[in-house]
């Protein structure tokens, strides 16, 4: 039985496109994988799917009893079902260490660079193996997405590094015309429900003992959500009454730099705690915060402690 | 104030000559670190320092508020005092993932292979670093004593690769014959005390919620041991009274290439669970197995569920 290379829910562009690419480099190296995902791809992952000629991974919901590979993520709250009786041989990812354990030694790269792509750049290259054009080009988007066309405190001089070979090998002339190409379909909101909207880029987090949910939607303008604030608003208290201690939505305005932040908490304390804001109502406006992973999850995390 | 580069509790030579190795990678690569240990070294590990004029890091056991490295482990279980407020930046290992986790990002790289040392020596080679030639031959030692010079299951080609890099690097012109120079050291019993030997290179592990402890003594002749058997089994006991379920203690004969496990446990039949065979009185010779981190820790790790 193949083993899959998975991974988190709610997928994003990276954690597709870093299934694609991590399952190709493992086939070449001898591996018997396919790509899976926990969910079908969101607007943005089409379009790069459909740029660059990729079939979107199966979805999988259920690993159990299954050798599974983790990509973009090492968080059990991210994890599909059957965890406890799969095997994990091996993560690749770009976050803070999660609590998935293994019972048997393991390969993982895990670095503090922008981008799940950047490090399978990196594993390619130490293997030697050739990327193919298009998952080069899948992995170029994924990194333009991730870095939010290099403008996250994220992003390092790797994935800088990274997106220019990746540039050169997929045949893309203008990187950055390419990403505002890209970011363009991810604001788009017409026609989408406020629950697709609300877990079109979510994650839930145990923070000392309290889950946790914080989503995001990035957009070229913030007034482009505008008509979309008050149904996002009761969509995140949905979300919340299901068992959660907060949820939180970043509305990050990737032009002016920094994100709206919607707020439903058991505590709204915690977040004058991280931020040193006071909220005004349900919200409150942070000023460079673009980045869940580096600027908002840490902040949190010391929050709750 | 230095970041430390630290191994596990009872560092045997991988965990100390790699915190060296880390530690002067890490500073050649910018950063602030210092190597520690979280004990003296063995003497094997005394053998290895001595042989190649090193000097063994400082003990350190309280990282609370510290920047932290860590080597040859990722388990809270192996870990230092003051892990909650201390800050996990990175990790080299080779072992199943353990329950460490971080706040934020960090750059991980666990391998399954036989040593950290040739993860070290991989990462060399990525960054561009040259290896001095002293640390070369501590890495080469450490492969030699983690892989059992190439006899154990979880010695892989990477080790070897790695081995015939590094020897050319520290001048050594006969890997095998250093290996079983360094063994005799460490078959050598005489004067320590029995406290000393269950301890040389032991571990605790979290299984299912029981602590386990596992320690094993390598030597190259079993009948080395026959005049301390009794005293260990009498010491295994006592470890095993301070609130462990079941302490396991390895005598592994590396010429033979089997251990002889001594048995301490609230419930001996995880023993035959683990191993299909039936222990004699509080002891059983486990042919083929050399390795507790791939033949013994995983086997345990299933009897207990």
């Amino acid at each position: 039985m193949a083993a899959l290379v998975i991974g988190h829910m709610n997928p994003d562009t990276d954690s597709i496109t870093a299934a694609i690419a991590c399952a190709d480099l493992l086939k070449k190296l001898g591996k018997d994988v396919v790509p899976a995902a926990q969910g079908e791809p969101t607007p943005e992952t089409k379009f790069v799917l459909d740029k660059f000629g990729l079939t979107a991974p199966q979805v999988v919901n259920d690993v159990a009893g299954k050798d599974i590979y983790l990509v973009d993520f090492s968080d059990l709250a991210q994890a599909p079902k059957g965890m406890d009786s799969a095997c994990v041989k091996g993560i690749v990812d770009h976050h803070k260490l999660g609590d998935v354990t293994t019972a048997a030694p393991l390969d993982a790269w895990i670095w503090a660079v922008g981008c799940t792509g950047t490090v399978l750049k990196n594993m390619y290259d130490f293997y030697g193996v050739e990327i193919p054009k298009n998952i080069a080009g899948a992995m170029l988007c994924a990194i333009l997405s991730d870095t939010v066309i290099f403008k996250s405190p994220t992003c390092t001089d790797a994935d800088k590094k990274a997106v220019e070979a990746l540039a050169k090998i997929a045949g893309v002339a203008d990187v950055k015309a390419l990403g505002m190409e890209m970011f363009k379909v991810k604001s788009a909101v017409d026609g989408a429900s406020m629950h697709d909207l609300v877990f079109r880029d979510y994650k839930d987090f145990d923070m000392n003992g309290n889950k946790v949910g914080i989503g995001q939607l990035e957009v070229v303008d913030l007034s482009l959500l505008d008509n979309v604030k008050a149904g996002l608003q009761a969509e995140i208290a949905k979300v919340k009454s299901e068992g959660r201690h907060s949820v939180f939505l970043l509305l990050t305005d990737i032009m002016k730099e920094g994100s709206e932040m919607l707020i439903v908490s058991d505590d709204p304390s915690v977040v004058k705690k991280a931020f040193g804001v006071e909220p005004k109502g349900n919200s409150v406006w942070l000023d460079g915060v673009m980045s869940r992973k580096k600027q908002v999850v840490p902040n949190f995390e010391k929050a709750f402690k």
